[in-house]
C-alpha cells in the first residue's frame, strides 16, 4: 500500500491529470487505499477509482460495487462497460437496450453524487466495425448518463492506427460537444501508434500505464506517449519543465514495482541514446541528430558513448555541489569518486535508487568517513527444520578497538543478520534503535548463470524524520543485503 | 559462428527470404563466417552480405571494402550510403555531387559482378523532409547504378508512420519500375507502424530483426510485423503454414543469442496470449475474440489462463484436460485442487509464472506422486570473510529408505544448496545430470515488513528439450528457494 502512495506521488510530481488507483470494490486493501490516500497530498492529479457499469438486474444505487465507487471518495470515477453488440448478447448475456440503461444509469447515479466520470467503451473498435450504429448508441447513452469522458478502448489490442484514427474522426463528428479518449493495448505492436493516431483525430484523453506494464502485452506506454506528443507534434500533456523528470519518474516507478526496465526502452532507457563506437559515435558527435530523434536531456536521459561513458559526469558534480556547496569542480576527489561508481556500475550497482549509498561515496572521498565499527566476521546459519527462526546470525566487530560478539536468531538469513548487527552497535550508538527497516528488494541480475548471478540488494530504511536507501551487490545474497545494512547504519550515523 | 549458423538455419525453415549476415570487411571471423556459410543448406533465405558504398576518393574496383563484400560470395549485397544532404556535407565531409557519384558507382560495380544490389538509404526520411530533390537524385542514382532495391531508412528512428507512409507514395510515384523496402527503428515506439505505413505506401521490402533487437531501442521486429501484414492484412511474407513457427523461432534464436525473450513480448510472448482469472477468462471462454485479436495458435502460441483468485474454475479444468483429457468434472479432486491453490495464493503463491509447480499439483492431487526423497535436514552456513565460497551447504536426506549426507560450497546460500541436493540424488537419479538452473528471480512481498517479509522464489530450469518454471514461498529466502527447487526436480523425474 505504501508502493501505491509512493507510485501515485511519483506520477503527480510529473504531472499526470488523472490516476486510476484500483477497484475499491475488489478487495478490502483497494478499499483501505482509497482512504489512506486521502491523506496523500497532490498538486497536479486527482484520484480515480475503478469500476464497472451495473450489474444487469440491480439498480445503480443498489448495485454493491456501485456503490463501493463512491466510498472510495475521489473526485473521478471510471467505468467499464460493453459497447459491442456480441459481447453484450454472448458475454454479458442481456440484452442491447438493457447495456444502454445500464450504461446511462450508471454515469447518470455517478454523476448525481457529484462525481466526474469516465466511461470506458470496452471493445469499441472491434464494436464500431461490426456494428457502427450501436457502438454510437453507447456512447450516445454515456453523453446522455453525463459523462465526462467517453473513453474509446482497443480491448483486444488488435486494431491498426489508421482504423482507429477513422473511427475517432467519425465518433467525434458525431458527438462535437464530447470528450473522448483512447486506451489501447499492445497485443500488436502498435498501442504507441494507435494513441498518438486517436489524438490526431480529436481523442483529448489518454489511457496508459507509465511504462506499458500491464496485462498480456501491455498497455499504451505514456513514456512514449507523452514524449511524442508534447517534444515533437506539439500536444501539451505534462507541465513543460516535468519533461525532464520522465526518465527518473520511469525509473522510480519501476524500481517500486520491483520491475526491471529494459534497456532499449524508447525515451527512458539506459540504451536509447547509446552509440556505439565508430562510425556512430563520429557521426553523432559531428551531427547529433545523425543518430538521436531529440536531445536525450529534453527527457532527462543520457548520452552514453558505449567504450567510454563519460555521461554523468555533469550530473554528478550537480550532485556533489549539494552536499557541498563550496566544492571545487578541479579537486582531484571528483575524479576518484568517477572512478569508484564506474567501478560499482561495472559490477551490477545502480545508484538511481540508492541516493544513500551514493552520498557516502562522496562523503568518504570528499571528508573522509571514519569507519564506525570494524568487522572480523559473521557467519549465519540457515537451518530446516528449526525450532524459532529458521535463521542464526553470530557477529564478531571491533568498535574502538574494543570487540562485540553477538547472535540473534530470525525469520530469514537477512533478518537474523540485522538484529544481530543492531545488536552488537546499539550500546555504542544508541541512537540506532529509532532505525528500522522498511523496504527491502533484491534482484537477480545476469539470470542466465542462476543461482551463481550477482544480487542487487536495496534496503529503505527510516527513523521518525526520514527515510533512505542504501544498495549492496554481491554474488551471495546474504553478503549484498550485509554490504546494503552497513551502508544504512552509516548513513543514519553520519545523519545523527 | 555456429551461433550464426544455427541462426540462418533457423530463419531460413520459417521462410525469411533475404538473410543479412554481417559484414566480410569488419573482421575476419565475419569473412570466415561467409565462407563457412556456402555449406549451409537453404530452402527458402539467400544470403546477404552487408557494406558501404565505395570510400569518397577511391574506385569502388579499388576499395577494400567494396572487394570483401564480393569474396563473401552472396546472392545478395547491401550497401548503405547516404541520402540526406548534411550528413554529406557535416559528416562524410565531401561534396553532393560526389556522393551521387559514390552510390551510382558502387551499385553499378557490384551489379557487373552479378550481385542483387540492395541500396540501404541512410537518413532518408529526414533528407527527404529537408531537401526532397537530393533525397531522390541518391535514389535516382542508385535505380541508375542498377540497385534491384532501394530501402529507405529511418536511422534515427524518429519518424511518425503518417509521414513515413506519405514520403513512400511519393518515391515510388517518382519511381514507378524500382522496388523499395524499409528499415525503421524504435526510438520513437512506432518501428512497427512506421514499417506497415510504408507497405501499405508502396515498399514491398522489408528489414527488421526477428525480436527487434539492436541497437539503441533497436530495428523493427519480424516478429510483429510478419502476423500483422499476413495473417491481418492479407500481404504474403512467408510461407503460411510456416506462421506457426513463429513463436518457437523467436525462443530459439532468443536461446541461441542468449536473450530473455520478454513475456509481454506481442504475439510470441509467453504472457501475450494470458488471462487473469474472473471477468477476462469468462469473456474468452465465451468469445475467444474479447481479448484475443489473433489464435495463439496462428503464431504458435498458446493460451494461458492465469490462475490467480481462482474466479476461473473452468480455466483450471481446462488446464487439468491439458494433462488429464478424461478428468471427470465432478471428481472430488477438483474441488481439493481449488482448494490448495487458493490456500497457496493467500500465501503469496501465484502460479502464472510457475505452470511446473501447478501442474505438480493437479497430477499429486490426481494421480498421486510418490515423494522421489524424504528431508531430514539441510544446513547452509553462510560467512564473512570466507575462502573458497561464501556458503556452505549440508544435506541429510533419504531415498528408499537409504540415508544420504552431502555437502557443497557455493556463491551464495542457494547455489550451495542446489549443488548439494543434486550431489545427494544423482546416485539414484541420474538424468538430474542434464537439469541446470537457467532462471532465478527473488521477490520481497509485503515488504513493509522488510526482511521478515514473506519471500517468493521462481526458478527456470532446463535440459536439452525443454524449460519448466517452480514457485517456493516462505519466509526465508533459503526455505523459497528449496520449496522451489525439490519441485524442479520432481517435475524433471515426473518427465522422464
Amino acid at each position: 500500500m505504501q508502493d501505491k502512495a509512493n507510485i501515485t506521488k511519483a506520477l503527480d510530481r510529473i504531472g499526470i491529470a488523472i490516476i486510476e488507483a484500483g477497484n475499491p470494490s475488489a478487495n478490502q486493501k483497494e478499499a483501505d487505499f482509497f482512504q489512506s490516500a486521502q491523506k496523500i497530498p497532490l498538486t497536479h492529479a486527482q484520484l480515480c477509482a475503478f469500476g464497472s457499469t451495473r450489474r444487469k438486474d440491480v439498480r445503480a444505487d443498489e448495485d454493491a460495487a456501485c456503490l463501493a465507487l463512491l466510498t472510495a471518495n475521489t473526485p473521478w470515477v471510471s467505468i467499464f462497460g460493453k459497447s459491442c453488440d456480441y459481447q453484450v448478447t454472448d458475454v454479458l448475456k442481456t440484452t442491447l437496450e438493457n447495456n444502454l440503461l445500464m450504461i446511462e444509469d450508471t454515469c447518470a447515479f455517478l454523476k448525481s453524487h457529484g462525481r466526474r466520470v469516465i466511461f470506458d467503451a470496452e471493445h469499441f473498435f472491434d464494436g464500431y466495425l461490426e456494428n457502427p450504429d450501436y457502438a454510437l448508441a453507447c456512447v450516445a447513452a454515456a453523453v446522455s448518463g453525463g459523462a465526462d469522458v467517453v473513453c474509446l478502448c482497443d480491448t483486444n489490442g488488435g486494431s491498426f492506427p489508421e482504423d482507429v484514427e477513422k473511427t475517432v474522426q467519425h465518433v467525434c463528428a458525431a458527438f462535437p460537444r464530447a470528450e473522448f479518449g483512447i486506451h489501447a493495448h499492445n497485443d500488436s505492436d502498435l498501442a504507441v501508434a494507435v494513441t498518438l493516431s486517436a489524438v490526431r483525430a480529436g481523442a483529448t484523453h489518454i489511457q496508459g500505464t507509465f511504462l506499458g506494464f500491464g496485462e498480456r502485452c501491455g498497455n499504451a506506454s505514456l513514456c512514449s506517449i507523452i514524449p511524442n506528443l508534447q517534444l515533437k507534434l506539439g500536444y501539451s500533456c505534462i507541465p513543460d519543465e516535468s519533461m525532464k523528470l520522465l526518465s527518473s519518474t520511469a525509473r522510480e516507478i519501476a524500481e517500486i514495482a520491483n520491475i526491471s526496465v529494459r534497456k532499449n526502452t524508447p525515451f527512458i532507457g539506459a540504451s536509447a541514446f547509446a552509440h556505439k563506437a565508430g562510425m556512430h559515435t563520429d557521426a553523432v558527435l559531428k551531427v547529433r541528430r545523425s543518430f538521436e530523434h531529440i536531445t536525450p536531456e529534453s527527457v532527462g536521459n543520457h548520452r552514453r558513448f558505449l567504450v567510454s561513458d563519460i555521461a554523468g559526469k555533469a550530473a554528478l558534480l550537480e550532485r556533489i555541489l549539494k552536499i557541498f556547496p563550496d566544492f571545487d569542480k578541479n579537486s582531484p576527489a571528483l575524479g576518484r569518486i568517477i572512478q569508484i561508481i564506474k567501478e560499482k556500475e561495472y559490477r551490477g550497482y545502480q545508484f538511481e535508487g540508492a541516493d544513500s549509498s551514493m552520498e557516502l561515496i562522496i562523503r568518504r572521498e570528499i571528508n573522509g568517513i571514519e569507519p564506525f565499527f570494524d568487522l572480523i566476521s559473521y557467519k549465519v546459519l540457515d537451518e530446516l527444520p528449526y525450532d524459532t527462526g529458521s535463521a542464526t546470525a553470530t557477529i564478531k566487530l571491533t568498535v574502538g578497538g574494543k570487540l562485540k560478539i553477538t547472535a540473534a536468531d530470525g525469520d530469514g538469513p537477512v533478518n537474523a543478520l540485522d538484529k544481530s548487527l543492531r545488536e552488537a552497535l546499539t550500546e555504542f550508538y544508541p541512537c540506532l534503535h529509532e532505525v528500522h527497516l522498511i523496504d527491502y528488494k533484491v534482484r537477480v541480475m545476469e539470470p542466465k548463470n542462476a543461482t551463481a548471478a550477482q544480487v542487487r540488494v536495496l534496503i529503505t530504511s527510516a527513523d521518525a524524520e526520514s527515510e533512505w536507501t542504501t544498495i549492496g551487490v554481491a554474488n551471495d545474497i546474504i553478503e549484498a543485503s550485509w554490504i546494503a545494512l552497513v551502508d544504512s547504519i552509516a548513513y543514519k550515523l553520519l545523519k545523527s
